[in-house]
């Protein structure tokens, strides 16, 4: 539609990849048949919708978490801090059939008073889900959770009463790219506003 | 199942919120009926299946790009940098009905080779999605594409040819809690290894 201009850097096609920036940390609760609370880290997932309030996480059908949602109808969403780097790793490397990752990392089980899923009571916040579907779509299936509570530290609220991601130091995963995790950097610039240079009216923020 | 300890932070429970430690700036183009090329700021969506690989992201039926997507069948989703903060901004604040948002940023519109949609050629990628499926949840509708390619700057790639977060600058946004957009901070850790300090096999990354 344009030719580029001499100034601006090229762009190659790459081969089709999971890459995104940032990915979130969320790691997945759920209990087993047998009671056993689980925790698992997931990299694909996201708010989905706004209301009614819905987060999307991926799991892989080998996955104990999958089969552990499946039959509690379940799950919980926990935001790690920084603090919480290596155990949010060390929850996704090994399977919850043959470790106790609550044990293994020092995270405590509490139950959600939602919903039938445990939570790690260090974390800044935690969702609760009751899952309202799923779908599979190749090597992942996605599952839908209705967000019908939320667990957190007071000392993370901000002046609305919501978590507030400078005090929870939340992280993210950088990704395929570059496989670490990152901390949250500064402050560039506000949302719904600062595009107001190029003119339009300032929105108030929601479901974008 | 555990009594809190002395030392560990009270919980809360909060209301219900789509609340998610950090949200993706994914800037979503599309060409409307009339071939307008259009950008809109979809804070819901992320990776959503390793194989075939997809992108999830979820938009209000108010917004053009909805009805854009299901005319076309297809959609991008660029990722800006802290450079461009303010235009991501703009692209979410204002309608592609009565503006046309490229003119108005500067962005130069591309359009993908892949898929019939446009892409911002200054962004540092942009995956090149087909619609593979939508599905109505409430106020938003999630749209499942399949990454069919990805058109990147070549100085954002790292050794593997995958775009690396430390090149690219990516934003994301605070949420609900904190309205603003931040940088990628520190490099905390390095991830399918940093908690083998609990014990376990260091695995490869891939879907996780």
């Amino acid at each position: 539609m344009t030719t580029p201009g001499p100034s601006r850097p090229k762009l190659v096609a790459i081969s089709p990849a999971t890459v995104l920036h940032p990915h979130p940390v969320l790691i997945v609760g759920s209990f087993g048949a047998d009671g056993k609370p689980n925790l698992m880290n997931a990299a694909w997932g996201g708010i989905c919708c706004s209301e009614p309030p819905c987060v999307a996480v991926s799991l892989r059908e080998a996955a104990l978490t999958y089969r552990n949602i499946l039959d509690t109808g379940a799950f919980t969403v926990g935001i790690p801090s920084r603090g919480h780097v290596e155990a949010a790793d060390y929850v996704g490397i090994v399977s919850g059939r043959d470790h106790d990752k609550f044990r293994d990392t020092g995270l405590t089980p509490l139950k959600s008073e939602k919903v039938n899923a445990p939570l790690a009571a260090e974390f800044p916040f935690t969702l609760e889900c009751r899952l309202i579907r799923h779908d599979k779509l190749g090597l992942h299936t996605i599952f839908i959770g209705e967000i019908v509570g939320i667990q957190a530290r007071e000392d993370v609220l901000g002046p609305a009463g919501i978590p507030d991601i400078e005090k929870t130091q939340a992280i993210l995963w950088g990704g395929l790219g570059n496989n670490h995790y990152f901390a949250i950097g500064e402050k560039l610039a506000p949302a719904f506003s600062a595009g107001s240079v190029f003119g339009g009216p300032i929105k108030k923020p929601r479901g974008r």
